[in-house]
Order: C-alpha cells, then structure tokens, then sequence
C-alpha cells in the first residue's frame, strides 16, 4: 500500500487497474498490457502452459496465442469480478478474483467461456500499480492435487 | 468532482449511482431511469439509432423499444463491470465499461446478450450524480470506421 | 456503519466481504459461509423454500442442497454485481445486487443461470460485518404479487 493510502483506496485503486489493464488486452494492444506488469513480471493464463515472464516474454507470448483468430471478426472482454484484496505489509498486494471470458465473434451471440480464478500478486513501482505475477486457473481444467484426491 | 471528494470517493459514487440507475430500468421504471439524465442529456443505445434527447425523449424512447416486451414475461438485467472513471476536471467524469444484457424469459435459461461498451459524460448537479451523455457500442455490429479500416 | 467509517469504507467492505463469503460457499467451505451469518441469521436462497436459520440450520441446508452435485465434477461461481449499500441507520445495513450462477460441469461450456436479484440485512458484529438475512429472488419465478396483478 502507498504511504497515506487506506485498505479502501487500494482496493478501489485496484478495480480502476484491472479496468484499464484488461481493456487493453481486449483492444488488442498487448504492449499495453505487457506494460502493466512489472520487468520481472510472470502471467500463466492457461494450466500446463508455462509462465510468460518480463513484458516483452508477454507481449510475444500473446501474438502467439492470439493467431487463432486471425482473419476473423472476433471481440472478446474479461469480465473481472468478485475482487479480494489482501494487503500483504511487505510492499506485495494479493488478489484473487473470478473471470468470464465474453467472446463475441460476427453477429453471434457472445460466447461466454471459460470461468477462471485469477490470482494475482501486485506491487507498487514507481508509485504506479503493476502486476508482479498472474495466474490463470480455469474451472473446466481438472487440478492435478483435486485429480489425485478424487 | 465534488469538493471534498476524493477519486476513492468517486468511484463508490458512480458504482452506486449505476446499480440505481439501472436497476430502475430493469424494473420498468423509465421516468426514474430517465431523471437520472441532465436536463439536457442524450442517450444512445443501438448502434445506427438517432440520441433520444431529454429526460421525456428518453422516456418516450424507452417506452417505443419496450414495445417489444408486451405480452411476454421478461425481465432484463443491464450488468455494467469493468468500470474506468476519469475526473475531467472541469466538472465533468468520463467512464467506460463493460455492459452485458442478461434476459430472462418465463421458465427459460438466461439469454446473455449483447455485449457491449457503455461510455458515460456524468456531471453533478445540485449535489447528485448525473448522466449528461451516454452512448452504447454494441460487440456485434462493426462499427463503420472498423468497416472502412477492414 | 462502524463509527469513523465512511460510506464509501462500508461500500468496500461490503465487496470485499462478499468476495470473501462467496468463495467460500463455491469452495464448498459450507461451515465458513455459515459463519458469515449473525447466530439468528436467516437465509432464503429459492423461492417457495423455507428460510434456513442459524449457522448450524444453513449448514445442513447446503448438505441436502448440495446433494445433487455428488459424484459429478461441478465447480459453482457466484457472480454478485450491480451493488446498491443503504446505511439504515440503526446498525444495520440493506443491500441488493444481481446475482448469477455460473456452473461449470466437467469439460463443458458454463451454464450461466438462474439469474437472481439478492436481498441482505447486513450488520457488525463484534466488529466484523454479517449477514443477519439473506433472500434471494429468482427471474424465472414469478413472485406471487406480480402473478396476481398480471
């Protein structure tokens, strides 16, 4: 937290930050979203797929991905919600919060797939919020510990 | 911004004012919906469809696309997330966000759509929060400098 | 309202607190999201149903509620949104919100639904916020008053 802020200004701070963040990424402009993590900054958005690490590893890391809608009318938004913030005292921020990904291709109804739990360690940097690591668990991806309790 | 009014202040604001707001509109409510328009204040909903103007022309507005509705059993839900809030300075606020439309009808699953971006000028008048502008761009249609860019 | 609190504290404390409180219950945490209620607490979560009353009575109604998700792979979402907090005044405090369901079954799309209208007495306790009623209300159930009058 930033000197003088309360629990209460963070935890607006942060809903402002992921509006902004997230739009960035569904307008397509990965620099701009890479830029909201911090140099060293890590996002794993898909289970078994590895980190993405510094903001240019995540810049690449999203052209990559976002290939498979090349040459089609596609418009997808993260719906972020259900935000919990814990003020860590160390200069670190968690996060956690439920995702909806909104894929609306041509005039179909939008698609609306997967549901995830984002995870999210944040840290101040120059008096400005970043993200030092996310990661993206989905709710149709079996974990690894639930399959060998289950 | 009103005086004393921290952006923490404001955020709350507005995240209040909208579940107000729109929860008089999916109540059936349109004079409530629409005194919460400036005297002066425009609202576009559809792509392609001329502002309606005024609080009694956006009554006279609602009540015309709600015709659709008679006779049926429906109730609509407007869910705005994802909300960005730039004080401008000189009295007015611009905000951005995410919009989905959750209809329910009779015993039926919800339909979720469309998707959209909702961009607000709100400005305070006499003390209360008020729209003086809004527009609705919709997921599915293309907008025409996209059409022309594409 | 706790004092020295302003509303826009106990609009972020209430988010927070139901982050916190609906994991829970998605966490399948039934005793944690039972002890978010006050002792005398009341919850309706279907209409026609009886309240469930007291942390122990909600307890066991989740049991039998969630008996049907026995032997298959569901992860539930609660999805609140659209939050208007009024401050009674006398120590408690109403709230409503939207609300959705989002339940993913294995590897399949989430279904999204029912969509609800959630209604809260909210109160500190000891210094901690919680709910002293909750009812829920269904889109896809006609509310009696509304049949009659139709």
């Amino acid at each position: 937290m930033e000197s003088g802020q309360s629990f209460t200004d963070l935890y607006v701070t942060v809903q402002q930050f992921y509006a902004e963040q997230m739009r960035m990424l569904d307008d397509g402009d990965f620099e701009g979203y890479a830029s909201t993590f911090t140099p060293d900054g890590e996002f794993t958005h898909t289970p078994g797929r590895p980190a993405a690490r510094t903001p240019a590893g995540i810049v690449r890391e999203l052209e990559e991905f976002h290939r498979r809608f090349e040459g089609r009318r596609v418009q997808r938004r993260h719906w972020f919600n259900m935000l919990g913030v814990v003020d860590k005292g160390d200069g670190t921020i968690e996060t956690t919060m439920y995702a909806l990904v909104v894929t609306t291709e041509g005039e179909r109804i939008p698609e609306i797939a997967p549901s995830c739990v984002v995870s999210d360690v944040l840290a101040y940097e120059n008096g400005r919020l970043r993200t030092r690591s996310r990661v993206v668990g989905h709710d149709h991806v079996r974990a690894p510990d639930r399959a060998a309790a289950g």
